[in-house]
C-alpha cells in the first residue's frame, strides 16, 4: 500500500514509517521539521520504498503537490504541535500547527479522492473529568487547553469531511506516549534537569498528576491493528495502557535509574502542572480490547522501559 | 454596557442591535458585509450609542484595531458563514469565516480582558441524530457538515479560551431561525421561485425534512436573557421552540398567504435537501425553559408569520 505520514519525522511518526517500512508498504513521510528532526528517520533514506518530503501541511499549494506526487491509499495525519506548555503561552500556535494542518489534509484528501485517514487525537478532547472513566461515547467534551480545543476542532472537521466525502477515518485518542525518540515531557525535562543539577528537581504542580503513560511501540500496533478494517465513517478509539503513574513516582524511577540518592524534589504546588493541563484521567479500554489489541507494557513498565533507554541513548 | 456585535448587520444580529440599543446599551457593531446588508442597520446610524465598524473578523489587525476602539464589557458572536449549502461545495468557506472569525475573536478578547461572551452555534453540531431528543449533554457529536464542524471547533476554542482566560461564555446552539430580514434558507427560497413561477415549486429532498424554525425576536430575548447572569466558564443551551414544520408544509403555508392554488410541487427527492443536511431533529427543551426562558411562538406559527412579513416587505 502507498502510506503518507504527515508528521512522520516526529517522535510517534518515525516509529510508524519503521513499523509500516517493515511491513513492507511504501511510506511517503512529510514533515516540516519544527519539531520532528532529520536524525529520527535518517537510516530510511536509503530505503527504496521510502520518500521524504520536507513539507509543512499547512502550506496548500505544497501539500496539493504531494499529492500530486505521491497519491497515497491511506493518510496517517500526525502532524500537530505537541508541546502543550508551548502553546498555552500562544494560541496561534495550535490554530496553525493542529487544526490548519487537519483542514488542508482533509482538503486534499477530498481533491484527490483518497478514503482513508488515521487520526492522532488526544485525551485532552474530554476536559478535566477526573471523577469519571472517559469512554468513546463521554458526553460534554469541553477541552481546558488550546491543545484540546485544536483537537476536538479536528475531530469535528473528520466528522464532516468523511461523511461528506466517503472518507474512513480511524480517530485514536492517544494518552501521553512515551519511548525512544521523546522530545519533550516529564521524562525528558526531568532527565535532563538531573543532568544539570543531580541535588535538586524542581517538579511542576504537587507530583499527583497522575497520567497513564502508553510506550510508543505499543501505541504503533493499536494503529496498525485496523489497517484492513472496513467501517464507513469515523470510528473513534480511546487507546491506554493498564494503570497510570505519579509524577513523583517517575521522578523516583529516573533517580533510581540515574543512581542518584537523596535528590530534593522542590514542588512549585498546585493540582495541575500548568494552566490547562488536566492532572488526572482515567480511560475506559473496553471497545478497543474487544477490537483485539492491547497494550504490552503498562504504564510504570512503560515509564522504567523508557527512562531506561533515553539514559541509553537508545533510538529505535 | 458597551456591547460588541459581531456579524451585527445581518439577519439575527441586526435584531440584536435593534434589542440592545432599545435597553439603552452602547452598541459597536462589526460586519464585514459579506452577507449582512447596511439595509438592517442603516435606522441606526443617527444613534449616538450605536457605531458601526466596517471589518473583516478574520482580519487579525483591523480587529485588534477595534477592540483598541471600543473595549466592550459584552461580546456577541454571531459572525460566521451562515449559508451551509453553499459551504457543502467550499468548505474553505467556514475555515475562514466560521473558525477563524471565532479563534481571532478569543484572542482579541484574551488581549483585552473581556471577560463576557455571546455564541451562536447550531443544531448541526449534533450531526444526524433523528431518532434522539437532543439535549446539551448528548454524546457523540458528529457533525456531517462543514458548517456543523466547524461550529463545533468553536465550541472548542470556548471551552479552551473560557478556561484558560477567565471568560464567562453562554453558548446557544440554535434551531432554523427566521423572520424579517432573512437572507436565505427554505422560506426565502419558495418565495422567489413562486414569485418566478407561481405554478410549479421545485423542492430539495422529499419536503418531508422537518425542522423547528424560531421566530429571530424570540431568539434574541433567549439571548438578552442571559445578560446578566453570572456562571463561570461556558453555560451551553439549547434553544427552540414547540413543535416543528415539514418543508411541505412550509410550502403549502407560503401557497395559502400568496393566494396560490394547485401549485405542482416537483420534489428532486432523497430525505435531506442537501448533502450534509440534517433532515430532522428534535430538541430537549428542559435547560433553557428552567433558566426561565420559552418561545413565545411555535414553529407553525413562526413560519406563517414571517412569510406574511417577508411577503409585505416587513423588515423590523
Amino acid at each position: 500500500m502507498k502510506t503518507l505520514i504527515i508528521g512522520g519525522a516526529g517522535f510517534i511518526g518515525s516509529h510508524l514509517c519503521d513499523s509500516l517500512i517493515n511491513q513492507g508498504h511504501k511510506v511517503g513521510c512529510a514533515d516540516n521539521f519544527s519539531i520532528g528532526t532529520k536524525e529520527n528517520i535518517e537510516h530510511l533514506f536509503e530505503n527504496k520504498n521510502f520518500k521524504l518530503y520536507e513539507i509543512d501541511a499547512a502550506d496548500r499549494k505544497k501539500l496539493r503537490d504531494l499529492f500530486q506526487d505521491f497519491i497515497p491509499d491511506y493518510v496517517f495525519h500526525l502532524a500537530a504541535n505537541s508541546d502543550i506548555q508551548a502553546s498555552a503561552v500562544n494560541p496561534d500556535v495550535e490554530y496553525r500547527n493542529t487544526y490548519t494542518t487537519t483542514f488542508e489534509i482533509l482538503s486534499a484528501m477530498r481533491e484527490y479522492g483518497v478514503k482513508k485517514l488515521f487520526f492522532a487525537s488526544t485525551s485532552a478532547v474530554y476536559g478535566d473529568k477526573c471523577n469519571i472513566e472517559l469512554d468513546e461515547n463521554t458526553p460534554g467534551l469541553a477541552p481546558i487547553s488550546y491543545y484540546g480545543a485544536a483537537k476536538l476542532g479536528c475531530e469535528g472537521l473528520i466528522s464532516a469531511f468523511s461523511y461528506m466525502n466517503d472518507i474512513q477515518s480511524l480517530v485514536f485518542r492517544f494518552p501521553n506516549v512515551i519511548g525512544p525518540r521523546l522530545t519533550h515531557g516529564v521524562i525528558y525535562d526531568f532527565i535532563g534537569r538531573l543532568n544539570k543539577d543531580p541535588e535538586h528537581l524542581r517538579i511542576l504542580g504537587n507530583g499527583k498528576q497522575t497520567k497513564p503513560y502508553i510506550y510508543v511501540l505499543d501505541l504503533v500496533k493499536a494503529i496498525l491493528q485496523f489497517m484492513e478494517t472496513g467501517n464507513r465513517g469515523v470510528t473513534l478509539y480511546n487507546v491506554g495502557v493498564e494503570g497510570d503513574t505519579t509524577v513523583t513516582r517517575i521522578a523516583d524511577m529516573i533517580c533510581e535509574e540515574m543512581g542518584l540518592k537523596n535528590v530534593i524534589y522542590e514542588y512549585t504546588g498546585g493540582e495541575g502542572g500548568w494552566k490547562g493541563d488536566v492532572p488526572r484521567f482515567r480511560y475506559c479500554l473496553d471497545k478497543i480490547h474487544q477490537a483485539g489489541w492491547r497494550a504490552e507494557y503498562s504504564s510504570d513498565v512503560a515509564v522504567r522501559k523508557t527512562v531506561q533507554e533515553v539514559l541509553k541513548g537508545k533510538r529505535d
